[in-house]
């Protein structure tokens, strides 16, 4: 694999403005290996647009001073990103394991980009197989009040270096505070297609309505509850043969797959969120 | 193709009750081509059972009568249909035509035992394609009372023998008065997968959350707005890239498809209304 | 979960049999759960059919005599089992781990209704995973005769009474004489969507065709390879972008979930094999 | 809806193509509304690669000439389209009417920015519902010789500007002749996942091999059958309840909505054939 850059940028849309980037990769002989542009208006279509741009190019040192200065003097918002540099996941789990054991199988594989630095839990049940991978693994039980409990755990994230937080079906609400120390940092799995069953019990709520089909969500967290910027979605196709625990079962397997999907789509950086709390994800 | 009766029956579940009905087919030689059987508990299984059980076997005349005498005699609710006999369509449309017309085809084509004896709009413009496969086409504006408006229509389908009301796109809400004439035999396309985005303009609420999948849901009419049984569900991919516009449009193709699954599965004697609003589909 | 009998049956169809099996069933006041019926005819239909029948009923001692005393006066191939017994699997894998990994977890889980009683493999690296969940792990390296490898791994799954083999992605060919051994009762995932790219690489020639979704396939083993009755099949889309390791690396999800999945309908005794060497799959 | 260039391009992968494009874009103050790009490695990944690229920017008069010249320059192969411009169609049929009506309809609803300005068939059946929507309708029986009847449906085609042919089930075999009159212009529908059942009767043969899930797959048509580029390819699952015609029946709406995809990738200009006879297709 070629090293490579990697940039996410957005701005108010304007003539020039890739040319303006793919000048300056070009001057320092950086082939470009990727490059998708989205820009997004805003319903009425009046408005001026917000321009989002992902690209791949080869890393050559001398450029990145180069395209940083542009960049800023430009006032366009960005991060620059090194594809040898690995994303540091700390894995928030509660009982429940096929979500957290996806994560770590993937990673385990090296199917995505990251590190799973630490395995954060209110229960022990999930100790045995981090520790067979050899990831520290912290039992934070909710003994004690809520802020001291995201103390600790803020602490350990923070001596972990952690970059992403991935609610593996964690099944605590983190308040304001915790979330704002990781803005876009911190991606959960919702067991039902949202905004369908918003709230608790969605499997229960799914079998009272009669649907055809059951889904999950994963999403960023926000203050805003099951009202995060939606990241991936996907669905499976019951019938009236599913009891409720049948929808449970049959929930974790989509569960599963569209947490990790959405994993993957952030540590690839492909993921930008908009200024009105949508993704765009180049896939 | 042999003919067929099809039986839908339900009752409180109880031993011996398909032993019974499958004797009286044996007794008269005719042979079972199909039988599927679904009991379904409530939630918290401590209640009696509800049966809902489908047949398909050879038609033979005499069995007829001592059939329908064991179920009456049993106390279990049935439907006997006749294989011969396609279903008399009314098929209400508004401007919109894809619906309409996916409708329209599939029963031109045979692919549903189903006949179109007539179609009713609030809208001149779909009148050509029905007159040119010879189905009469009976314009209703909205210019009178809901009340006039209706007592029309129902003449229309009563003077044409309607037994199954097919909404494909219709855009009116029917009254209860209406709806009471026609019990679990009117069909609507809802263009969200329900119970997301209920209400108006699901396009736009969905661009408006960015989900990753927009959907479309058939179901049952009932007096209760977008809380009718549901009998068929589909979701398509869509990314950030659709604006609402997009989403009509793409919406459009998952709309008429599950409307016409919905009608199918009608017209093929495959479903029941269960006791909680939701629907046994025998696929 | 009521203790119940599950039976599969088949014969040639003919009048009265459904009644005459329900009627054993009933005279000893058990309760039928489920029944599905299914008759097949060739292609032509000129030919007799024949008939798949699947019941759940409630188990009640006295009846299993009676009811298999019955099925074999009139000649009705069947297997009876009892919902409380656990299928016994033999675990086969390879290096790869993802199919291997999601079969153990779903079964750990209890997702499945099974038991896994050993793991075979030619290769050490997944021996730590099966012995944390406390499975015996036999490491049966390629290094002598295929006959001589073939015999240990028999006598390994006599002596642990398997009665289910999966491989799962075990890449080797097992003799005629092996799966004599086990008929129907050996399950493979092929990577690929049978009966495209049959034989080696499949992703390599998926790539070079370039097919816009690619899939998986589980199957029973026969004599015949990639030729065995296909259980279930679901694919997956790609793009442009994919190359050959990165369709790799998707297929490992796809071949994982099918391979589950086929598991699944096994050990719920949902499958029949047909005559025609095809699967009925009562879901 | 914006006037709008859109480019395709390729040509060998160098550094500072992208810029030099975007360059010319900028200098005359077009704004760009989408690019997306995608270089191709071969499978060993050690030869020079190819870039193929798509943009879509606003429509400036003095930007064209000045945009060919620079592309020329750089041997860059290019196609620059006018999103005003409505590609022609000339849409080719049999007796079947189902991918025919598809294309129709989705066309007559301004969802798709093509013109049918011709319809050929070798039966007389489809001709009412063409003319109905004032297509010329044009009966080209094959009672002649083969050449005979393409040179009189090339005549109608080049009489008619066709810029793209849709074999919408014409299953008719094209001469080498006739297909290089139209190199990647004529799509065609066959009904499988392709590469299986390749052939005669694939829903036959997808019958006899017990497969769980019937395809579509519209491609280029070039002179090696059944062998074309692939533009798109969709699925949708069957059981063994599905005899042959049940396929034909469901296989006709997945061939509907498969064709009428590839249709919309290429009269939006987002599908490029690469030197592997494979597409690159800018969803």
């Amino acid at each position: 694999m070629t090293d490579k850059y990697i940039l996410l940028a957005t701005c108010s849309d304007k003539v020039g403005i890739t040319a303006l980037i793919t000048d300056v990769i070009a001057q320092h002989q950086s082939n470009i290996l990727h490059l998708d542009h989205f820009t997004e208006y805003d319903d009425s279509q009046n408005a001026e647009g917000q321009l989002y741009l992902r690209l791949e190019f080869e890393k050559i040192e001398s450029l990145k001073d180069d395209l940083e200065n542009t960049l800023t003097k430009h006032q366009i918002n960005y991060n620059l990103f090194d594809n040898q540099h690995k994303t540091k996941i700390g894995l928030f789990v509660s009982k429940e394991d096929h979500a957290f054991n996806e994560i770590l199988l993937r990673v385990n594989r090296n199917e995505l980009p990251a590190e799973i630095v630490c395995v954060v839990s209110n229960h022990e049940n999930n100790r045995q197989f981090a520790e067979t991978l050899n990831i520290p693994f912290y039992y934070v039980p909710n003994t004690e009040d809520k802020e001291v409990v995201e103390n600790k755990i803020l602490k350990i994230c923070s001596e972990n270096h952690v970059e992403l937080i991935v609610l593996a079906k964690y099944m605590q609400i983190l308040s304001d505070h915790f979330v704002n120390h990781y803005p876009n940092q911190i991606i959960n799995i919702h067991h039902s297609f949202l905004p369908s069953f918003i709230g608790a019990n969605p499997y229960k709520q799914a079998w009272h309505r009669g649907v055809k089909l059951v889904g999950a969500t994963s999403h960023y967290v926000t203050s805003d509850l099951d009202e995060g910027p939606i990241i991936d979605q996907d669905v499976i196709r019951i019938n009236h043969r599913y009891n409720v625990q049948d929808l449970r079962k049959i929930g974790r397997h989509v569960e599963s797959s569209v947490l990790a999907q959405a994993v993957e789509y952030h540590v690839l950086h492909k993921v930008i969120v908009t200024a009105n709390h949508k993704t765009v994800v180049f896939t």
